[in-house]
């Protein structure tokens, strides 16, 4: 069975020693202290590994299971859910006023890797919640927040998103389900939603379902769609819980993985449906909360492949196999640990690189999410919204390849559901599925962000880059050959490739398209390789000011020399392919396939 | 749920048109007419799509099932084994003194794409047999030939490969199976052996395994292990069956999916075994068959590949989302079809070049191992010797990226089991696993087969592609551009590699190890490149000869041209990785990571 130990040590290291949280600005801040993130990382680590992990192949197993209507989710489910809610989890980075602890996205952020890692099917039940209460807070009216928000921030109910129809996924301007206007305000909403993660379960007493609706009489497509608060069970005014509404859960999908979570078919017949934000608004008021929700599905693909690289490491330690060809390492034992052999080194200096890498860049966008919330940071708002996309597509995509590298390096015990490590690459394909799947992001990335607010953003983020090579190049040889040259050279890939969308995309927008996927993965590899950078920056600091742990940050120099030795050059294939435009996309007409 | 239809079109292309079958001078070729192998190919197509392919999800939801030491195979599955073995199948390519159809090996393999792609689990049972079959008519008496192949060539009896231990995978010294010799010069073979595919079962009359293990006082290590039958039932000198042997099946594995396949743990207690070839050099006696076995999983990569890019076809056709952003192409409707979106269209291109590009290499490695046995022909024995690991490698590793690219085309439907797209990924996993985890094939190819006979099949294959280039380029001028000028680059790139490896593998072996796993990948890349190439050569003549099919062949350009222009250049990538050596692989302590 596959265990998992919260990477507490890295996350302070990203934290402090390379986003020097204390010393920003942005509002609660400065109240993260160094001892303050650890006791809380710690805690929270704690119960990652010794309660959510051990319940990670219960779900994997028993799945959930619906009877005359009641969903049951999994052993020991229930009791780990009440344990995280006193621990006051889930209200970590929830605003105080309404019973959370009012602490940054990051910190919240940095738990939710950890909860995530130790058990993805688990946390979601909490993810969505905290998405739907999100939603509240920023589009209810006060009387809204006060009804719903105090018992979401707890989890004592729970909150889920109902988005997709059998029909329509992205193309939501399909959407069938209506609301009716009653003529107390309220709505009558009736339709089908499916992939409904959390839509019901038997560990909340109530469920707060966030459901896009049309209705009658309103703009065509896309434009007509607002977004309703449906609760399982009517609230009265005193918060009271009242009669069973009309919404029930029809199936429980049959999933490849996260099989903890129940995903639900929901039925809405005639269900008492409040409109949150403006009628025909529904699409803007889910819009403003797909940078959270987006970060957090990215993250998921840096949880799952470091758990999975964690388990990886082990075994490749422990399991006897050949010999070192330059020499024998364990000469008492039969043979020596994989270990030793290059290509299992490659490929856990692969999952390594990446799992460190993406945790960097995932707490730099909760930072900017937090300066863009807490400051009003319009620029680091620009910022994240153009990154959103690369965090979400970039890091799921390898995120699962990480977590099929992992499960290799067990051989045909990797296939075996018994060793978990199926689980683990199960698990993590959701992601590069969910919360628009991953084409859908490179397209948002090239069709609308790039050029959004005239390219301003985009040009931030090269101006940072180019800041970064010139204040940190010409201090030390080996840095500015390891680090520094190597992200020049891959920026000035990205540059090229959106000159190339710029000059073509014009002409023929298939041209930029057709290359939308590679952007977006080379846009991924400079934000890891800038990271690499950053943190490569910070380990040699610690370095010179005679830090005592030196293997901790040598080891960082050295796999940060691997990144940009032997993963950030892909951004010069990625050039290559999208330089040749839409020719060879396009050439076949669909009958030709 | 999904389809299957038989590629019989395609592979009679490669076959004839490609290369060109009946004016080949290996024995047996000549009369493979283009009428003949159609008519085989149509028919195995119609067994493939009718009869396995509807069994594929059965298999992968009732999986198999041990009770009271009776392995019972999922429902169906039996009816159509019995039907696969009347139409004699088992036996196409085998020997007709034993009842096969003697038929060429590249028959035998294109046939088998078809079955693998409509049902993996199931084809396994025969294709265990096939290999099976070949070890004992390799290295078997003829008495052990005449007692045991008839009824293995037409599967009334089936067999198995028993290799690994739950301690030993890869590193088969380290067996502790026993075979203690008889009086009557038998053995008594005890140990415990797992991941035995078709190990025990319901669908024949006996099993015949070939077992690996140990004679006492024999050499140690890896050169004191012997190969042994040992049948489920003894037969007598007349054929008969008799009592059961000292062979049980302990457990089926719960895997991530073949669950149609009964992967057993195998324990043998004191079973009648006979030695098969020469005592001590069992391993010798398994790897005459690694070429054929390597190739038919390269080929299931390709063919799951193949199956899941049919269905994400006719997905992308019929779901409508979204609108084509250079103009409506379905105004009647309220969407677009997927395929319109130039990301979707890149997808389906990644996965039609690959499958097309795999079956021409497959089929051209069929071709090679039919010149090496039928002809003699030492030079095609050492070319394929040298690129089994790429074909096994590459192309279980890019076959099964090809499932998950299929796959994501169905956004959420994608990863409900329903539409089962979920069994074709999980099914190609197991691909890079056995017959050697790709790992191993890429230490194979560049610390034993590159060297092999002095390198004279790598320059053997470098003066093909170079001769191919010059005899066929400068005729054209699109031609040039688009085929032989990026498999020059490419080619090119490869022997900048091997350079690097002889320039700086003497040194420090770790400097090439820690490339193999990218040298795999970028000789896989020149030889679907160079397969390519043969194809575009192909369709411009068959054009310019008048072929009345012109959508075919320009179908064919157009999907060649895709291929060499986005997928070749990843040669460049792969070469600046090698060159990196292993500094940065190997420069963390074991203990540091």
């Amino acid at each position: 069975m596959p265990s998992y130990t919260a990477p507490t040590k890295d996350l302070q290291f990203v934290l402090h020693d390379v986003l020097n949280v204390t010393s920003s600005s942005i509002p609660g801040y400065d109240e993260l202290e160094a001892e303050f993130t650890s006791a809380i990382l710690e805690e929270a680590g704690k119960i990652s590994s010794e309660v959510l992990a051990p319940l990670n192949v219960v779900g994997d197993t028993e799945g959930c299971r619906l009877e005359n209507g009641v969903v049951y989710t999994p052993t020991g489910f229930k009791a780990a859910f009440e344990q995280v809610k006193e621990g006051g989890w889930p209200g970590l980075d929830m605003p105080e006023e309404y019973g959370g602890q009012g602490m940054p996205y990051v910190i919240g952020t940095a738990v939710g890797e950890m909860f995530s890692a130790a058990n993805q099917a688990f946390t979601m039940y909490q993810g969505l919640t905290h998405g739907a209460a999100s939603a509240i807070l920023a589009h209810g009216s006060d009387a809204q927040k006060d009804k719903w928000l105090p018992k979401m921030v707890s989890c004592e109910w729970t909150g889920t998103m109902n988005l997709t129809e059998p029909h329509c996924g992205t193309d939501l301007g399909l959407m069938r389900t209506k609301a009716e206007p009653q003529d107390d305000g309220s709505y009558k909403i009736s339709g089908q939603k499916i992939f409904i993660s959390a839509g019901e379960h038997d560990m909340a007493d109530n469920i707060i379902h966030l459901v896009l609706a049309k209705i009658p009489g309103g703009p065509e497509g896309i434009k007509g769609v607002s977004l309703f608060i449906v609760p399982k069970f009517l609230v009265d005014d005193d918060g009271n819980i009242g009669a069973r509404n009309g919404v029930a859960c029809g199936k429980i999908e049959e999933k490849m993985g996260i099989h903890g979570n129940s995903t639900c078919v929901m039925n809405y017949d005639e269900a008492t449906g409040y409109l949150l934000g403006d009628a025909h608004k529904g699409m803007r008021a889910m819009f403003t909360m797909m940078n959270e929700a987006r970060l957090g599905v990215g993250m998921q693909g840096l949880a799952q492949a470091d758990v999975a690289y964690q388990n990886a490491l082990e075994y490749a330690k422990d399991r006897l196999q050949g010999r070192d060809v330059t020499g024998t390492k364990n000469p008492e034992g039969p043979a020596d640990p994989l270990i030793v052999h290059p290509d299992i080194r490659r490929s856990l200096m692969d999952q390594k690189s990446f799992a460190e890498g993406a945790r960097a860049f995932v707490l730099w966008g909760a930072q900017m999410i937090d300066a863009a919330h807490r400051s009003k940071d319009a620029d680091a708002d620009g910022l994240i919204s153009l990154l959103t996309p690369v965090i979400k597509g970039f890091l799921t995509d390898q995120g699962y390849d990480m977590t099929i590298k992992a499960q290799q390096v067990y051989g045909g015990h990797g296939y075996i559901e018994e060793w978990g490590m199926s689980q683990y690459t199960r698990d993590a394909r959701i992601a590069m599925i969910y919360e628009g799947a991953n084409g859908v992001q490179a397209l948002d990335l090239v069709g609308r962000k790039l050029a959004q607010d005239g390219g301003k953003h985009v040009m931030a983020f090269f101006e940072m880059v180019k800041s970064f090579c010139k204040a940190n190049g010409g201090l030390d040889e080996a840095y500015d050959r390891d680090f520094i040259e190597p992200l020049k050279t891959a920026s000035k890939d990205l540059q090229s490739a959106g000159m190339y969308f710029m000059q073509n995309g014009m002409a023929n927008p298939n041209n930029a398209l057709s290359g939308s996927y590679d952007f977006m993965h080379m846009f991924g590899h400079v934000c890891l390789g800038l990271m690499w950078a950053k943190m490569g920056k910070a380990a040699r600091e610690a370095l010179d000011g005679g830090a005592s742990d030196k293997e901790f940050y040598n080891s960082k120099l050295a796999t940060g020399r691997y990144y940009m030795a032997r993963q950030l050059p892909a951004t010069s294939l990625h050039l290559k392919r999208i330089e040749t435009g839409a020719d060879t996309v396009m050439a076949l007409e669909a009958a030709n396939f």
